[in-house]
């Protein structure tokens, strides 16, 4: 939208005040008509995603996906639903990746207002200053992908009332009812007190959800994924993200405020994010936890079992109803390991197989898979630009030619040599 | 701007022709008025940076780098100038993060126009569709940010005419003259043609440059820092981006795409503009390469030198110029270690010192002296997210109790369990 044009019809109207003129009138209705057009004819909504490679597709480059080998069936993303917790640095940016992405229906939860102070993250503009962050999301998002079913929250889920609407909206069927719940649950609030109703809210309705936070130095920050039951619970283990007890609002108040960076969250909105599509489409392996110190360019990953004296007793209850399920589990992993051991023997089709955390962690039979799928298929003339991890060689540290010392110490310190090259 | 009220608008308009009214005419001005105002006071020009914590102060939350210790002059910001060649699904969201970080002067390039197409990336809005990726992102940034200078070249610098405009440009002073010419390039191009273009154009200026690149199938990507004459140039090596000589273009005629993904760019982005803030900025450690393996979360980094039998002239010359001037530099080097020393001796004052690419890799003492900069000097109540990477340890792998076997392959089957992990 122009200024100059609205400036414009400003001038138009005065003289049309100081002179009456039905065809001054129809001129400025022509000009407003034309305001209005181009916006609302930019994108119109796309009924099935096609692969057809033209300009005007926006959804080639996706369903390209495919035919790379990466994903089976890149349509199906229309079906699920993600929930959002918190639209600022890093809420925002994976929402509108996951609108760009074509996801079936966004529910974004937040209760603060958009400030001139937030202009250093991603994502929200000067002019939209004091609408709510959800209500500018909306106004964002459904101008860049009107095929997203977008549901916004304005409210404190850290409210007795807020929460309850909160677990309600997970529950839900979508407004056209293809939709029952939500498949995800995203994280991406900014203090300790949210992330523990996020928490109880997941462990109460066993909904696997990911985590995600950027240190108050804005240098380092993190995803994790949290499965009720199986995974350690926010609650499990003496959380990461340290406040202390003083979140975001305290701060300010003291006149100190955290500091934040565009990059920093838009790295851990995009791992976070890629890890939430690899875990609703089924390629590659989805991190436990996945760090991110930026002032070393340094990665570190780590999985954590729940705590069985957890004191979030939903999450002592999942963890009870996972280890019953135990034998019923192993015994479908192990029916399916041997049908794709026999289908392999007879002939190479690519099996339909669900990759769930609880097979990736005792069957070794899953990963190869996944890596061939994508390194064998690309199409004549593509070379993959990064050897995958496990053909990767990292430059190996000075080794002496003698013996090693069996020398746990040694060995630390290669590592330590190899972790900070 | 809201369509409905456009729509309000034509109503009004109608309804002034069939009966002409100057009250209406008053409330139509009103309304138009309205209009107006939110977004041209949205934000205007700032003069200075300022730290104060208001919620109108686009600044506070970056200047809060220097509060927390890992900036020591964030204003500096505003006397770099930054390049960035090709502004699409990387280029444009780096263009973004800098715009919002306050960055001096952008220089943008690329000649492509803005397509439906290109919607599952970030940045770009359908309702840009046709004009000039240059234009749409000033468009955009100048909303966001008007104290950056922007210059946008909507040109192909793998053309003879094109190529002299760059290189012009990269030297020129600025509009404003404050400043002569970039500090760093970008390089967000999409094939292998105008990589060596922009590897050819830094050489020939002595200028560094960081080169980036995603994957044909949209998983992988990497960053890589160049500086003629001490690290190895696009042309040294043969390149990590192999693209066999098929461009997108080509790509685009034969009815086969690549695939691309909002989160592999977004972090790609991030990631360089990270490395780009350490590299202006001087905190933490620049990164020579970063890898970006998204299937498996995994980060390969590396170093490389420059191959004296490059086929780039300009190279071998730049070559020459950085051996001729080894002993000067050791010899800068050697008297700022022992000013560091004497002065760590005497008091414990943070000094103003140069990371230099070549002053990290052969001195130990500049790296502690970052790292306990942004450690030590976190405000109370605030504890660190992540141990840096020197402190965290990694799960070590089960090592048996037994003499290790003076044995590589047992390390790297060691090292390789550490990195699936």
């Amino acid at each position: 939208m122009d200024e100059e044009q609205l400036r414009a019809l400003l001038r138009d109207l005065d003289a049309l005040k100081q002179r009456p003129d039905p065809a001054a009138i129809d001129r400025m209705r022509e000009h407003v008509a034309g305001m209005v057009t181009p916006a609302a004819a930019a994108r119109s909504k796309i009924k099935d995603m096609s692969s057809e490679v033209v300009d005007s597709n926006p959804y080639s480059r996706l369903m390209a996906l495919q035919r790379m080998g990466i994903v089976d069936n890149y349509e199906r993303i229309r079906d699920y639903s993600i929930a959002i917790v918190g639209i600022g640095g890093v809420g925002s940016v994976a929402a509108e990746m996951l609108t760009r992405c074509g996801i079936g229906r966004l529910l974004l939860y937040d209760y603060d207002t958009v400030e001139l102070a937030n202009m250093n993250r991603l994502f929200f503009r000067p002019d939209q200053v004091g609408m709510t962050k959800t209500d500018a999301a909306v106004q964002t998002l459904s101008g860049i992908n009107p095929d997203v079913t977008l549901e916004s929250y304005s409210l404190n889920i850290t409210t007795v009332k807020g929460f309850e609407t909160f677990l309600g909206s997970l529950k839900a069927r979508s407004s056209d009812g293809r939709n029952t719940g939500v498949d995800l649950v995203l994280s991406c609030v900014d203090n300790y007190e949210a992330r523990m109703v996020v928490n109880q809210a997941c462990n109460e309705l066993g909904q696997t959800w990911m985590e995600s936070g950027v240190s108050e130095d804005a240098v380092s920050g993190h995803i994790q994924l949290l499965v009720p039951g199986e995974t350690a619970c926010f609650a499990c283990a003496p959380p990461l993200v340290v406040a202390s007890g003083v979140d975001e609002r305290t701060l300010k108040r003291e006149g100190v405020c955290a500091a934040s960076l565009p990059t920093t969250m838009g790295v851990v909105a995009g791992l976070l994010v890629q890890n939430a599509l690899k875990y609703l489409l089924k390629f590659g392996q989805v991190s436990p936890y996945l760090g991110y110190n930026s002032l070393k360019d340094y990665f570190p990953t780590m999985e954590m079992k729940p705590n069985p004296q957890c004191s979030n007793p939903a999450c002592v209850q999942r963890q009870k109803e996972y280890m019953q399920s135990k034998p019923a589990r192993d015994a479908a992993a192990k029916a399916k390991m041997e049908a794709e051991a026999s289908a392999a023997d007879e002939c190479p089709v690519h099996l339909d197989n669900d990759w769930n955390i609880s097979v990736v962690d005792d069957s070794d039979t899953v990963t190869p898979s996944i890596l061939s799928t994508g390194a064998d298929s690309l199409p004549e003339g593509l070379v993959r630009e990064l050897p995958t991890a496990d053909s990767y060689q990292e430059p190996v540290a000075p080794v002496t030619s003698g013996a090693i010392d069996d020398d746990l110490e040694e060995l630390q310190r290669q590592l330590d040599a190899l972790n900070s090259s």
